[in-house]
């Protein structure tokens, strides 16, 4: 039986991620799981105008958007309750720059993606940040055969609906094959 | 160590979804993964232009956003490997209708979000629609205490590194909530 939940959102599970930028010459790192892909290339955060985070991506236009794995659960956690405004969050992660130079990215993280602001979307309470990847770091231990491997990047899943974090589970299937295959109709 | 992998997207996994458009008159879904959260109650499509589903969205200015469950994967992957232009997918799942009239929605996925296109951002290969959330429907027996739980939506995620789907794992903490306690530092 369906039942009617009004306007809720339930695009979920989403990728948590923290998103790095520098803000008055200091790293400084927020947690995000309302993203989204753009294209091959390019991707979406939902930022509320809140966030002190907003002020580094308008002066620098640049960010990074890094992936913790869930033995980072609790680090992920808590720079999603606590603003920069109020702590300097430098010290909980060993910071580094690739090429923009003003888009600090986390060494824990296994995946970390380095961007060019392209596009700023406004919503009511919020700024979509579009940005363009321009280079992306990986932890050589999470490949297999070339490819990311999530099953060893181990992401954390975000759910809104119960305000939970997931792990990820096992692989089920190739993408663009597994439905060759015979399936079954109603 | 850190390697680079260029402009690559790693923002994943990402939940796979069914698009619903009525596209010449006719019932349409095709499997996209390409998601993101713009609002509490917006969502956005990234929609390769090639796709026949693009038609359907502009000439109603609606779609639906349906999940399937690992147990829909053959069907899931099969509506991402034929265009409507060449087979007709309606006899594939249960159809039925909402107070939009024109977002065909899939009975058989426990999740159902009915959306007004509100704008288009224009990409060199894709159209990305972003719609509100005018309803959501939801089966019954996925909720949990009042709330949606993705452990019994059973989602299908997706990555494209490895061009697989994957399950969702276990619930490992509480969002706002797990990073109160005392995180170690580096």
């Amino acid at each position: 039986m369906k039942v009617k939940l009004g306007e809720k959102n339930c695009l979920y599970p989403m990728p948590t991620t923290l998103v790095g930028t520098l803000v008055n010459g200091k790293p400084n790192y927020v947690t995000i799981s309302h993203v989204g892909i753009m294209d091959s290339t390019s991707v979406s955060l939902r930022m509320n105008k809140s966030h002190y985070t907003n002020q580094g991506i308008k002066e620098h236009k640049t960010f990074s958007v890094n992936i913790p794995s869930t033995k980072m659960i609790k680090e992920t956690d808590h720079c999603g309750l606590v603003s920069g405004k109020s702590e300097d969050k430098t010290a909980i992660f060993k910071t580094f720059y690739g090429t923009l130079e003003t888009a600090p990215m986390i060494e824990q993280c296994a995946i970390n993606m380095e961007c060019q602001l392209i596009k700023t979307v406004n919503f009511p309470n919020h700024d979509i940040f579009i940005g363009r990847i321009v280079e992306t770091y990986c932890d050589k231990n999470v490949q297999t055969k070339g490819a990311v491997d999530f099953g060893k990047v181990q992401p954390i899943l975000f759910v809104m609906n119960d305000r939970s974090y997931w792990k990820i589970g096992s692989r089920i299937g190739k993408a663009w094959d597994i439905g060759k295959t015979n399936h079954t109709k109603p």
